[in-house]
């Protein structure tokens, strides 16, 4: 991994701000900050442009609901070809919370989570997409 | 407005693809994308942080319905010291725009919005908020 | 406007939960709050689908700097088609807000938007788009 | 669980662009569309009011960094009354993906996210917020 120095200018209000920031978010400098802003605005840009990404669906739902679970895995194989794991936590005596993690175009995986989240039973679903990270050095 | 000049350390590859971005968005540079990328992190922090910040509501109403026009400039003079000005724009026939920009604590705003937004006749609703700009030089 | 009424199913502890937050955001009666949130979820597809919707791009500048004033208004005339007007809010002694309001191509206002956000000067920009309001009665 | 039934009023034109969407989306009938939405804004309510919720911390890092392994796993350690568990995902020869999923309150979890997310050598990490799921049912 190469590196590439150069400078940037700041006016000195904006980096005081910007230095105070930095020290509660715990960054070891200024270089580590930057980098992590310009990353997230390079993975938004690629989720926007429909590229290979990596989805997390994260469904809460009540276990007892037996039919339920039988209704996710079909559904997970219907699509098994974009589902890398799932995760499966007990919350409390009823409610468990899976994290489904794939992989492939935004728009694929949008439709998968929104076949997840509508099945009868599952009580809240969100889909988290982020980057392969393939780029991010 | 004092400039401060610092270095920044990136991998090439991590460069290569923001440059192509900032060339995609029209900056001029890499420092003016780079102050971009600070200032909106900075206005974040104002707004979750209940600082006094600018709040734009917007909503969409049809203006046939003249009592909802009463009950929101009823709405707004309750809220009076909060509130900026309004812009109003006819969208076709029915349809008005309305753009009311406030100043105030980040909470007391929401509280306002929400008000607004959930009076009966307004179709829909959402409130922007943003900074006043004093240290973002 | 002709109204079609059904039946909704809820779990008690369910709505318990929603009429204390409808209560406390102001909502008349249940059918007020759904509207609401269907409104806000048929919105969000809209501007998804790339169609003709309403944006508000929102920045923030030193109005001191006289050349950034040219340069927003050339931006503006060149896409003199797409905007419909613009509120200027004069917050302190230096620091100006403006709310420019267009209508087109939710593609075609992303792109005016980073334009004019891009512009050295601007401290801080941000876009809010929203519907026409056509189909929301 | 309980169910309460009780009617809404739609105007016509809303309820059919509303079928037309949770058609899409595979939504079985209004009812459970409508229940999703009403979930949906109080998971929001309750994160805004920093109650204890569940977090899903996903990061993106090179594992060839040995060092930062450590590095994660200290931190993990030093917030362990936080953390439920954590999945890791082999992206390809070098990227890995993990995902830690935690409980407590809102707050701390940010707290614990920004630190392990701001570890140099984490290329990109993002908080993801949800419910207990204990009132959604």
């Amino acid at each position: 991994m190469q590196l590439v120095r150069f400078g940037v200018s700041l006016p000195r209000s904006l980096i005081e701000k910007f230095d105070k920031l930095i020290k509660r978010k715990n960054y070891p400098n200024r270089s580590e900050a930057i980098r992590d802003l310009i990353r997230h605005t390079l993975v938004e840009e690629e989720i926007n442009r429909d590229e290979i990404v990596i989805g997390a669906i994260h469904i809460l739902f009540d276990h007892h609901k037996r039919e339920l679970t039988d209704k996710l895995a079909e559904v997970q194989h219907d699509y098994h070809s974009l589902i890398i794991s799932s995760t499966h936590v007990h919350l409390d005596h009823d409610n468990c919370l899976e994290v489904i993690l794939s992989k492939g175009k935004a728009g694929d995986i949008k439709t998968l989570s929104e076949r997840i989240i509508a099945t009868k039973g599952v009580k809240h679903g969100q889909l988290f997409l982020t980057s392969q990270g393939k780029y991010l050095d």
